[in-house]
């Protein structure tokens, strides 16, 4: 696939959301509003949108459009001839509620006090950001998605929304999700909220601040990428001396780390990868019914494609077949293809060739008549 | 096995080094010392000892003696009955230079200012690690050893010990060492010493330090438990609320790594950790030939047992195979053992139940005569 096909035709818009917003831990927000862009166009009947719910660094901007050429974190992904195909669908991504792109988060400012929220911020759950996106899906005036996509914390975005809103999306595609974070995915976002929260309400200046998220911001793309591509990448090399880190070493590693980190550091806002780090942490997708087969029930896709990554230690795969399992075994017409990358948490990311048949073949069904509900398909590992 | 045996006959020791003790990266240490433990009793011909090398956080108290009954790091291993069973052999436990519980190292006294070395110590290298205990054999007047076993870091040590001293030991026991460290390793240590070393340069209150290493502290032992384990002992348990981290959430397992981390930092002197942790990185056992078969002609073992966990992502089962590969190749009789465990890089610790048939069972062989050199084992995983 080419890199750069014509760009589709695209906005970026900001959608207000209802006044007073209720969030799910309690209280709300006034005036919020969330960020987002399209790509392809929304077809006479509106049916032909697809809904993409982003990981925790993720910005709306998912692919290039003539508002905005530069490349998207989708951009592989999206437009004429790609896995979202623009010639056939009305793609939105959505900024998450509480991210610092457009959308009210932290950084925002408190409309009572005319200050930046920060630490005030009311807690966030995924149940919010689903809500916030779905109600931008309803101000463009769109009764139904063709289908609602997640990666990574939007995988679990992805899930909350087709149990919040039964019937609004025909088919779901969640992608190294999870129903709920593992032990050591909390153990080591907590260390990173750790890091970030100390700097925070310790009233640090703003470069011990910009430090420990770029800490956080390591830790974070360590449990993200695969140690065979790091391997694979960087080996043992070692570079010109490099006096800023402090680890008396020069590997390549430590400078891709660093550089990654301090990218981070300057471009995203603390509290709001706090919270946003937080939200996945809580997140429990049994807890939309008394029990987790009961929460599955209340998910009326007329097909779930849920894909995972072996070796993906963020999110394992194992999870993923957990996810397939159990709308299975509430009669949800379901596929899952595990996908072995190097790359592991990261490889929706980088590995389109991986991705763009497989969801290209899943989201073709999307014009054949609607399956009688309860036919399942095997799980089966692909690829 | 009993968890309390009878004690072992045992003592603590601080044997002097050559002074001045010239270091592998240049420099030299006057009036050096390392800490050393022993267990059992040496026969009369001093043929029945063995030398234990220890992970980057261990002391030299490896077992309950009469001096010292507190339970040891490897207690489970070493006594009358056990692995390492004190009614034949002759234990030795050194606490490796660069440490700080008894051996010399960044804490200790630099006799040319008459204050603790810290940053001044110079550069430590595993090299230097295995000499140092070596010299601590020799003064004890043991001319071969029956064994040196190594563990982690110590499985570096060790395999730089039978490179550095041919013919000095009769066996090789390496666990979850490395020829090399994987480049995630030296990825998630390099911040780990970032944060420590930055703490420390800053010129940062001890609280700061302290903070830092239990930072740090945690960092390492998410590298070293697997993920599988920590489902299991805590899965989404949550606990009374929990002031002190910064975290926002309440989990188990946050408790424990908190714990932990606190432990460490008020045990473990911070510039002692970060060379520790450096030597580790820079190890390179390819660097005692012109090539790495080259180093391994070197190897002149009886025999060798390598021993991996399937879990260990630290030190993965794929580099014990290497290691294991290695030697064969050189034409040492060589035994590779895996094992599974949810315990990850931490088996060797906690898991004595697999270890010790194992270790038993090569040991057993060293009252045999001595084989042909070239006899090689298969090598197979086991359980």
């Amino acid at each position: 696939m080419s890199a750069h096909p014509p760009t589709a035709v695209g906005t970026a818009r900001v959608i207000p959301l209802p006044s007073p917003f209720a969030l799910e831990a309690g209280g709300a927000l006034v005036g919020a509003k969330v960020a987002l862009e399209t790509y392809g166009e929304l077809d006479s009947d509106r049916s032909n949108a697809i809904l993409i719910l982003t990981g925790l660094s993720a910005s709306a901007h998912a692919a290039a459009h003539p508002g905005d050429p530069s490349p998207g974190w989708w951009e592989a992904m999206i437009g004429p001839g790609r896995a979202l195909d623009t010639r056939r669908f009305f793609v939105i991504c959505v900024n998450s509620l509480g991210s610092c792109f457009g959308s009210t988060g932290p950084a925002s400012t408190d409309p009572a006090t005319g200050q930046p929220y920060g630490t005030s911020f009311p807690e966030l759950r995924i149940e919010d950001i689903a809500r916030a996106s779905q109600a931008a899906v309803d101000h463009l005036g769109i009764g139904t998605l063709a289908a609602v996509i997640g990666t990574s914390l939007g995988g679990m975005t992805s899930l909350a929304h087709v149990a919040l809103f039964p019937g609004r999306a025909r088919r779901l595609i969640s992608i190294s999700g999870a129903l709920a974070a593992t032990t050591g995915a909390i153990a080591t976002r907590s260390l990173q909220r750790e890091i970030v929260g100390s700097a925070l309400r310790a009233g640090q200046g703003s470069e011990a601040v910009a430090n420990a998220m770029k800490i956080a911001r390591k830790i974070g793309v360590l449990s993200y990428i695969g140690g065979e591509l790091l391997e694979k990448k960087f080996g043992r090399m070692q570079s010109e001396p490099f006096s800023g880190s402090g680890s008396g070493t020069d590997f390549e590693v430590e400078h891709w780390l660093d550089h990654l980190g301090d990218k981070f550091a300057r471009s995203f806002d603390p509290w709001s990868y706090w919270q946003l780090s937080r939200a996945m942490d809580l997140f429990e997708f049994a807890r939309f019914g008394d029990t987790l087969s009961h929460a599955a029930r209340r998910v009326q896709v007329e097909s779930a494609l849920i894909i995972g990554v072996t070796q993906d230690l963020l999110f394992p795969a194992l999870q993923q077949r957990e996810i397939a399992e159990t709308l299975a075994a509430a009669d949800v017409t379901t596929q899952y293809v595990e996908l072995s990358s190097p790359a592991g948490h990261d490889a929706f990311l980088t590995e389109s060739g991986l991705f763009t048949p497989v969801m290209r073949h899943f989201l073709e069904g999307l014009d054949t008549p609607r399956p009688p509900r309860g036919h399942t398909d095997p799980l089966r590992p692909q690829a």
